[in-house]
């Protein structure tokens, strides 16, 4: 079967012929791979950059989101049959720990992520533990369905606290920003700002519900929260962005009693004005990593298939699984939202 | 200046004409009202049934929902001004007791309520204490900020828990449940259920939101949800009838691990599966009265103002001020959904 | 190996000679049993109510609280290892319904009860999953951490809110009433009343930190917690005693705005005053099963290990693992708290 | 009436003669002040330090700590009367600002401190409005209840989310880090790490329930925790030193999916590895200030009236009123918990 593989250290994967999977083994079932769309992890892997470098061992087969249909169920599977249409959790999680065991899995101490630490979905057919499987509502169109582990990371961001009516900033466009202005926008928050430094982003974070838009550098965005706010600035902020400045502006721009999503990843550490921004505030921080196995995947699955959230604007490229080298390039340029491959083309 | 009046025990009430006020009191603002809304709660004073008889002293001016204009700032008050679109809250409650102190003034123990206890807004000028008062944001219209306490209601209600994703069934869809079906869609429910005994009222529910409608008697709910949630139930169940059969109903609606919302007042005692149905089903149940001081209101000013809720529909009927006898007549006939006056039209 | 066996339907139980276990199958761990203690399900078994006659299929090795040592670990487990002191969860659930997924596990839909649904561990060796086995903290006692099963009802129930400085009503002292005293006193709650139809066990009641006993029929209770509360009633209500009196009378105990817990099984139906005492007050009433997997177990670690939890007086009675039948005489009479029974006398 | 007054910007405080206060202004009472306590705002406003010389105006009345008895009762009170013991919040708060509608009074945006903005109770009569006044429980002695405003900062900051059974470790142990320890052991946390510069404060933490002492800087405190926790770090940590290096450590120290309490104030910005120690460990950080009004202050009273916390321990000296200068000599030596001063004596 063909697979994009990272065969070496250095730039670059290559689409190869790997051996055909042909049975699902003890507690996993075998899914024949549908969709599969491009991480932002996946291309830190492709490009080879210092976090990538540190951790991915080459060879590995690439990627972790994926929509597909079981075709096998190896034995000890009680949950899901051959057919079922589904789609998979990223981080493949230890089931035993005291994170796992106590609702907190997404920070499990011996979580591996697919496509980085094992062989990931980039493939035409892909074995998964039964406890990775996520059973998709049918009404879920296969493009969209690959897309959860994302989205999922700004449902779990936004819903750290409560939407109903509140003012949100969502600092960074990127796939998960705009992923987050749709999850605010469906769940009921009031006016929503969002900035980046892109105005193709900017102008898909309007496509998907974004009330007020800010290009940075340049836009004073602070001084419009404060005066739609009546001084108060708003009650959520979700930093997307990593930015070490978005994240110092997230603290200003929360009002006193909000709160401040954490998920954008810096790479240094950064100075906070912990009394005057934090303490005085009596701000409540949440720093984001992956989402709730499975509370996360039971809310996105119901928004998506009673169509209760607007993502396919962010679904900005739909390419053969052989143009993932092009997939990666839109990637590098910013000049995309999600892009999908489409692996019933890889034959 | 005119006014309703509930003049005598016994059935009716009269328009009259009663002395102007010119002054807000110490710490009271006087407010010139625009539209008033008739609870049911007023049309129980009006027929004078036994819950009136027993609690309605005779004379009082009717009505607790309005919304109108500050003309005049009593002493002490700091918070408002002349000029400001204001509604109010119809519990005036004491602020000192443990409840009101702890963020549970809805249960205060010494609640007042207005047309009820003491005289109400159904008339040209109403004094109101500043701790009754929310300042409604102007983007909201006259006729729709008077609903906002039974709008309140709902928001209370359906907000006593997760509502993302959730699946709901809302029983009894007269104002207020109409209403929670609108909260419902506007803060991402899933898949909505709403039953009544009127097809009038279930197409009123159509219209803001809900999915599917059942006519009690004769459609199976209890049948359609078990068959569109894979036997589970719905996520979460809220009771807006206070008919016994739908109480009895909620309970086996909702999915082990679900919750209920108790709202609709039922006039007897109820008879409970207590192990099977709530026990064994780890069940969570909120009995919900009035709404939150001042968190409700809040959400549901964002949701109003930014246009984030769809209750226009749930407004049937806007009658001049004098045709107060014809809104208690639709009343009866349950041919409504809200009825509002318009009080400019009293002189 | 000795096990007790319900072998007939019918009343009783037989101590026998039942083939000894010598290895753990895959995912399973095999545990040398050290102490067991006697649930009220088991004395359900054994008398053989209507209950039991209806779920239990004959023979079955009895029993599911218990603590002991792994002594084989079979193929796929990889959190636990040879020489752990154990313990586990009386619920075998499937890991993969809805509940089992979103953190609700102690209402999942396939759940089989060790020792009524499947053989328990009223025997000397005993093979478990993985995952229904908890490490124990070795400071706990075997004889202490064999009581962790019906503890953790206590737990569960008592901390469906919050509790510090809480004034509480704990109606129903058999053990798990007993267990919510001791949990409500070592968690902070405020004022503790409890109530039993028995003097003795009023008495074990005090001796773990109730501060008000009240002996049913005959003392006043409610009179008593509104005098105590200022009128306002309890902020908590524990029902532990499945009476529909104490499930009606929980209703009135608690204050406008308060929650309460019910555990105890009504074998029938109970009339409530829903508006009353429910929608007026505002009451929360969550129905409690089980217990969190694995929350609930976590907490109760720590509060044991490191000695903040005082319940070695509700453990009254220590027998040989042959005098069973003593065992469930005492639990026929009341006049004991928790049994346990020693299975290292076994041989 | 004698007074502590700020009279100069400069260094120090006088004991004068002020005009006693004879009548309870409306809103108001009037309280015979008998204990008051030294808080740390105090000593920095003596000492006159910059951030005591940018804010307070002398001549000021000072302190914010007391407990006294009602001697008078204004026009407008309803809640309180002549006799009452009570002490009082030492933020005056608008009552009107969204935070103070919604909950969150205690980040009013248009809050004043007494002794800092406006005069405060080092003196023997003091009016204070009604809503800043709190009925004590006669079971509380005076020279305890004068403590609750910064006891009321530790419960505040320690019950931001679960303690029970929760590991914990209390950086920083000043006045509110000792009350915080004593927090922890009432509400029932598993093991308490606490960690000081002084020896003398780690000996108060020992009397009010920590298990371990750090002395700071020496003793690895990081070492032990990972030790004790299996290498998980603890669940809670609470920052009351608002040393830079210590908010470093906490989130460290902190498990992940822990959380961390925020309320020592730092003086300068500080660098946090937001991407390690906060967002991949999925931490929740909580900014504390005051205490919520008044959920805070009614958990407390109920824990100090039932004797539920021992905080005696942390009441290192209790003065006569003229001695207020030694007070400040050992605030500055830091050889002290807190210092009551008897305004009885005063005369």
């Amino acid at each position: 079967m063909k697979a994009i593989v990272k065969s070496l250290a250095g730039e670059g994967a290559t689409l190869q012929d790997v051996p055909t999977l042909t049975t699902a083994p003890f507690g996993h079932v075998l899914i024949k791979v549908q969709s599969v769309a491009i991480c932002g992890t996946d291309f830190h892997v492709y490009s080879w950059d210092a976090w990538a470098a540190g951790r991915v061992k080459p060879p590995v087969i690439m990627g972790h989101e994926f929509s597909g249909t079981i075709v096998e169920v190896g034995e000890g599977v009680t949950s899901l049959k051959v057919g079922d249409f589904v789609s998979g959790e990223s981080h493949k999680v230890c089931g035993h720990c005291l994170q796992c065991r106590t609702g907190q899995g997404h920070v499990c101490r011996n979580t591996q992520i697919f496509g980085v630490d094992t062989d990931g979905c980039f493939r035409e057919f892909f074995a998964v533990p039964e406890a990775s499987v996520i059973k998709n509502d049918p009404r879920i169109p296969p493009h969209i369905a690959c897309l959860q582990d994302p989205l999922g990371n700004a449902v779990h961001a936004a819903m750290q606290g409560e939407l109903a009516g509140r003012s949100v900033a969502v600092l960074g466009c990127g796939p998960i920003g705009l992923f987050g202005v749709a999850v605010c926008r469906a769940l009921g928050a009031g006016v929503v700002f969002a900035s980046d430094t892109s105005r193709y982003r900017l102008e898909l974070a309007q496509k998907v519900g974004a009330d007020h838009l800010f290009q940075i550098p340049g836009d004073d965005l602070e001084a419009a929260v404060l005066d739609t706010t009546d001084g108060q600035g708003v009650d959520v902020v979700l930093e997307m962005s990593g930015a070490p400045p978005a994240i110092q502006q997230a603290m200003r721009l929360a009002r006193p009693g909000g709160r401040v999503s954490l998920m954008g990843i810096p790479s240094r550490p950064v100075e906070l004005r912990i009394s005057e921004d934090i303490i005085f505030k009596g701000l409540t921080l949440h720093g984001v990593v992956g989402r709730r196995l499975y509370e996360t995947w039971t809310t996105m699955q119901s928004l998506l298939a009673n169509n209760r959230i607007n993502v396919e604007p962010i679904l900005t490229h739909h390419l053969p699984f052989a143009d993932f080298e092009q997939g990666m390039d839109l990637m590098r340029s910013g000049q995309c939202g999600k892009v999908v491959l489409d692996v019933s083309t890889a034959d």
